[in-house]
């Protein structure tokens, strides 16, 4: 950051007043440019059994698979956001949702915020950032081919609810040290 | 947002290709600006019974009572930065956490996240923040000096809770409609 939203003078790092970190401060305006984590909503649908997947049209992980998954806008709740995702990029309504995983990753600023629900019927369809959607049973998921670390996390941590019965929330950084980028 | 945080040119709002909406983006570098909810990170600290809440010192809701919370910081956890904001406001160390509650309030593009836990020791202190922190039984909650309906919301729940036994995570927007500022 460079410079002031605004009124467009320079901004300079400094501890404000009562603040014990750096943050952007306009030599102008003397604004406050607090930065912050940006959440990611996610949605684990599933359908009599299987798991839907979407194959990334887009980089970062273009054609490896992954749980549709995106920013949380404003104006919006965070189940709403991980429907409207779900949606989005895998065409598929979810009938009830459940809370399910919070992940962290301080490392890139990010929180996920992952809910998971069976899918209202069995359609459908791959949107403008999927190459191809699909689901899979268990023993067909594609480990190795999962775009992102908190989507092989999710994942296991699934089956291995399922197989329990207990479907916990759970809460924290994930098992993989990886960053999702 | 008037202008760019990275050349310090004029944005204008316009919906970018492949987005549907409006976004604040730059006229010179075409950097797009998004701008998404913010986490606040809290806690309910028990001790033997009772519940630790903090009067504020700060506006808004000078002088009224409010669990532990703040805005979550980049570079750290979730649950980092609860604990973080009950040492801060409270001088309370909490032994294990667990995490509670999701409270949406798109109205004001924030997502409030709640942990509780016992405190580690009998040790509290007003911190900067706080006129004085206090520990409260059930019958002495002072309802109506609660500084944010998300606080009357996650206490409520919390004793419905203690007293079936079952904590279960909650998530979605608060009961009450009135807005958290």
């Amino acid at each position: 950051m460079n410079f002031c939203t605004e009124c467009g003078a320079q901004v300079v790092q400094r501890i404000p007043d009562l603040d014990d970190r750096l943050r952007h401060v306009c030599v102008a305006c003397g604004m406050i440019h607090y930065q912050n984590p940006k959440v990611i909503v996610g949605l684990l649908p599933t359908w009599q059994g299987k798991v839907l997947l979407c194959k990334r049209a887009i980089e970062p992980r273009l054609g490896k698979w992954t749980l549709p998954a995106g920013f949380m806008e404003n104006g919006e709740a965070a189940e709403q956001g991980a429907r409207r995702e779900t949606m989005e990029e895998a065409g598929a309504a979810i009938a009830q949702t459940y809370i399910y995983r919070e992940f962290d990753i301080p490392a890139i600023n990010q929180i996920y915020l992952f809910y998971r629900g069976e899918m209202a019927s069995a359609d459908f369809c791959a949107g403008v950032e999927s190459l191809e959607v699909a689901l899979f049973d268990e023993a067909d998921i594609p480990w190795h081919e999962l775009a992102f670390p908190v989507m092989s996390d999710i994942l296991a941590e699934y089956f291995e609810d399922r197989r329990s019965g207990v479907f916990g929330m759970r809460s924290g950084e994930p098992n993989y040290l990886v960053l999702a980028t």
